[in-house]
């Protein structure tokens, strides 16, 4: 379309965004990936995948290039998502895979890129993301088993873990992640996820309920087939007085 | 010089880094800011004091750039220095006096440039700084004085304050700005210049002493009008032990 003819003229060739998009299904914290595609089959298919980004567009500041990515891939507006670091390494487009996936892709396919990484946390169980327009298709994996991928992504997405595992000892962002209505298993979960160590139960409700920012609901959990749980929320108003709470 | 010469047509046009070095002088925390060299001195004159900073270079990563600055600037190398935010606002450039001010300095003054910001932490008392090539003159400027800037250093500055404070709560980054013997009365001092409040002296004591990363030393402070205090120094072994320790 001559719309997206003119804005790819506005594009700085030398400034991308990358997105870690979190996401929790209960059962684990999960990562969306994309899969490239390739308009030259030849290309060798070892890695991949990788995390969406694009480069920015000379109108937009960082922020709203990050949230472009995101609407694009999940159609989702105000999602939490914060800067966490920027990788500028020369080597950063090291292997014949990703040099040739970008000759076929870009009009300066050998332009250092520096990229300024995002990572945003949503509610899985609100959306289904829809492959976009540069994706192939996108699937979520979990951490524990992400693979190979392009570029330096593997060590972005170890950094924004580091960075979310960081803030979550910080800030009850976990709310972010769940549904309104959980249990207080599917929270602890929801930490032992994100924070990759399992937690002493009684230890972790110790904490969590001092902290005030839980609401008990007259709801108990709805069809499973164990006993059913007390229903928690979040209580808006006592998340921002929360600092840290020794988790 | 013809070595300059061949460096500068190795410069990134797009992408630079900034430098917020801070400072604690006993009274308060300070910040390096530089005067800028005008080469036509028509510019107005208006907000000349900026942070250093510096156009990256082809063959060198975003913290390789930021040491460069900060040993150009100090001569001092292995300071701490951590990468916190990057800024791409389309119009970090508004005024008439920065426009003209990189008309002066850049082979391409019109490029969009995206920062990337870093802060070091510098022990005062360790050496005095030189002006750089490319600064008139350097100054320590106490955080409670800080002129207006150039570009939008003022918000780079804010947002490594308050970076700095969010992490001083986290882990005793506070020796990184001390000489290695103080009294408990001066780290107490720096503790209040960081974060910007009056902290009651009896919880501090008690909180800090908790995490045994205090050493008493054998010594009193020298060369004082009023009673000698003990001398602390820090144990690097804790250090690493320590997180949030509630301050």
């Amino acid at each position: 379309m001559l719309q997206n003819y003119i804005k790819s003229t506005n594009i700085n060739p030398h400034v991308s965004v990358d997105c870690v998009i979190f996401g929790f299904d209960f059962t684990g914290l999960k990562v969306l990936l994309i899969e490239r595609k390739r308009e030259n089959q030849k290309i060798n298919i070892q890695k991949n995948m990788l995390l969406p980004g694009d480069l920015i567009r000379d109108d937009e500041d960082l922020d709203t290039a990050a949230q472009r990515v995101l609407r694009e891939l999940t159609g989702l507006k105000n999602i939490y998502l914060t800067q966490f670091h920027s990788f500028g390494d020369p080597n950063r487009v090291s292997s014949k895979s990703d040099a040739e996936w970008l000759i076929s892709v870009r009009e300066q396919p050998t332009a250092r890129v520096i990229t300024v990484a995002y990572y945003a946390l949503v509610k899985l169980h609100d959306y289904k993301p829809a492959a976009s327009s540069f994706a192939k298709k996108t699937e979520w994996c979990d951490i524990s088993a992400i693979p190979e991928l392009a570029f330096d992504h593997n060590l972005i997405f170890t950094k924004a873990l580091e960075h979310l595992q960081r803030t979550l000892r910080e800030h009850p962002i976990g709310f972010e992640l769940l549904p309104k209505k959980f249990t207080l298993s599917q929270l602890q979960k929801l930490y032992e996820a994100i924070l990759q160590i399992p937690l002493d139960k009684r230890n972790f409700l110790r904490k969590i309920l001092k902290t005030n920012i839980l609401i008990p609901l007259k709801e108990k959990q709805q069809g499973v087939s164990h006993k059913r749980a007390q229903l928690y929320g979040f209580d808006k108003k006592n998340l921002s007085k929360v600092k840290h709470f020794g988790i």
